[in-house]
């Protein structure tokens, strides 16, 4: 592990998890175990006193933005939040010259939430700093698939050769893609086991299973992502009641029975209880880990923020 | 004092005033008026330097948010604005998992308001950090009372023996429970002046007396409190018009000369002139105490900090 | 230079160039080169560290709000921003009840945005603290004259004896009422050009000529500032059509042939690419400096805050 640390991060972004190596992830991961550890002894580090970090968010997310915000100030940054809505992307500017005049402000990192696919890659080309994914449409959301793989590692020390389901929503899901990506890449089994009309085409070819069977799709996995079935996007052509969603895909105490005894269940959040997991089994803090997930959240955003500015102290 | 202050805050959130002894209420005051001080030299201390406040608030209220910001800031805590619309709620996330998943970001306070009576103690049973009250529904806003306490402190010296009136809509109001449990545990004489649609049922079980008329009401009182009429969630039911509420709920020169020759106007803002209160009348410094009391709010919710993380350094 | 640099601003506010001398003009410029040095250090400085400022915006602007709210935090300011929208307008409460409100609060400065000319001016004369104006509504955007000087000074090295045009809505522009008095003062040339439902009645009062031709107005002229047309607020009777109206006014390397070689496009922000400024020309960083603004706007805002408060340190 010293060897590893000797290196610095490659790379100039985090966009997504596609195209880094174990190396690059095994990095970032160990770094945010070591500022979990700062944070749960409450101290706060003056490594980013004169950094200047920018929270752009083209969509409302609370969840993700406190995160990041917390992140920066638990190392001294200064954090600007920009919250970008419709109506002020109605005022004409392009997303390259919202990104331009960011970038002219001389921030130091940019963190970017958008609604399309490739928006975050497409502003990261533009501007001089730094630029984190904090998710972009369908695509990608690097930081939630580490603090993932950070919590599986806390309860079952290693990811290789872990059985892992990820289950729901996959068509819509940044959070299914950029997990695959990072479970497959550090070697486990992963699993998707949506309806079809939940499946994208061609997600075989990320190494993944796919299933619509849900008993057989968590039989015997270590691990289960429940997704959030983002009922806001969908116009009911997709699934056909929520109470039928519920019955073959939410997950339950009968249908957890399936994967193996000390499976352990995520959700990035929010929740819809009843929807895609029994409200019951979400409370049970031996099975599930989705407030450990928040809380290891901030670390890795502080070690993503860490890693992109240590180059330039 | 010397031996009050040796004591500790004793509680470990502070939800409203109902339940505190005098003991607890005049620690915080006592506290506040240490950091008035602090804030009339305009200095900042470094006590929560290490430590995170998070303000939520499901309602609008920029004056309060604005003003625990501006506390914590003081005090060099790490402060964090959530702000939940109606369209985020809708999101399907109950304000449960929304506490639970902001507690696990580990801060060391949250400041909650919320459109329901009772929700904020809720939360406070499901979180592992202090909270406070910034309003909840009609129920409480301790710290409202607080400051009203320090105003009428810094003007009167005393407030037991003190005849007080409030004066207005106290059905749908927070501060008017508040400042009655705060006002009759520290032995003053509160009296209610509404019209009948505005008084709730069973008020006088607080120990205050109730009145229809504003000139009987107002009779040799030391200190009235003007409530806000809110118009906007008032569906013209409760009053026949405004025209005619002013005309008899008002408070203007003419009503004001039954009341002591030294009365002092407190008012919690934000002002409907015209409606609550006659506007020429609000303009005279020598009567009311409405920016003063703006400017105490910010030192008793430091205080307020300060008390429920002393324990914590 | 250096006994310029002696004298102290002499005003409390800063509300507009109007009525400003060219000492006071320069002081600020000067102090504003200073600031953009030690940003392109990458250095924080501690001259407002007990200081609150406090951004007070009635109407939306990402990019005057960031930029003041870096440059408080680069100074070490604590900022609080207050974004009024309509619906709290509603709530009854007066601007002035508002400011004093705020004022109450013992802020060291005020920054406002108002979408009512004089709405900042009359704020200033009922508070204590020092206010800036960020904006109010057709009248004067300092800030913005002065970062529009600041880049004309690095490109140009002086002003005065320049021909500078003015070109699209001047009616509804604060900019260019702000940049008229400010480079006339300096004793550069100004022109204003637009279509005559464009232009102010009585604008040659200001010491400008007039032209409703492009090709005759930009004739010449070392610098052209392209003004917004503000789509959102034009129903339709100012221009006949956004395609003739940039046939006519949009600024092309054709009209651009008419202005001098070296003939400087500035643009306020944000850009109607295709409505008053060709997309591929507005790219062209040659020969806009539109980027550059942005940059040494964050300077002009961190002089201004710390010439209205170094007198009280």
């Amino acid at each position: 592990m010293k060897e590893v640390e000797k290196k610095k991060y490659p790379h100039k972004h985090i966009l997504g998890i596609e195209g880094l190596l174990p190396p690059d992830i095994n990095y970032l991961l160990n770094l945010s175990e070591k500022f979990s550890l700062q944070l749960s002894k409450r101290e706060k580090s003056s490594f980013l006193s004169n950094k200047t970090c920018i929270n752009l968010f083209f969509e409302n997310s609370t969840r993700t933005r406190t995160s990041f915000e917390l992140a920066g100030k638990k190392l001294s940054a200064d954090i600007l939040n920009i919250s970008v809505s419709s109506s002020s992307i109605k005022k004409g500017e392009t997303l390259i010259d919202t990104a331009m005049t960011l970038n002219a402000m001389q921030p130091d990192i940019l963190v970017v939430r958008h609604p399309d696919a490739g928006a975050v890659q497409l502003l990261s080309e533009k501007v001089n700093c730094s630029v984190i994914n904090a998710g972009d449409g369908p695509h990608e959301h690097p930081t939630q698939a580490l603090l993932d793989a950070l919590t599986i590692l806390r309860r079952k020390k290693v990811i290789s050769g872990l059985k892992v389901a990820i289950c729901g929503d996959i068509l819509h899901s940044r959070v299914a893609r950029s997990n695959i990506h990072l479970l497959t890449t550090l070697g486990a089994e992963v699993r998707v086991i949506a309806p079809n009309t939940l499946i994208p085409y061609g997600i075989e070819n990320l190494g993944v299973r796919v299933y619509n069977d849900m008993r057989l799709g968590i039989k015997d996995v270590d691990i289960i992502i429940m997704l959030r079935l983002q009922l806001e996007r969908m116009s009911g052509s997709y699934v056909p009641s929520i109470r039928e969603y519920f019955r073959f895909f939410g997950l339950d105490r009968e249908k957890l029975n399936y994967a193996k005894n000390d499976a352990l269940i995520l959700h990035p959040g929010p929740m819809n209880r009843g929807v895609e997991i029994d409200s019951e089994l979400a409370d049970d803090l031996d099975r599930t880990a989705i407030f450990e997930q928040v809380q290891l959240g901030v670390a890795v955003r502080m070690a993503c923020l860490y890693a992109l500015l240590e180059n330039k102290k």
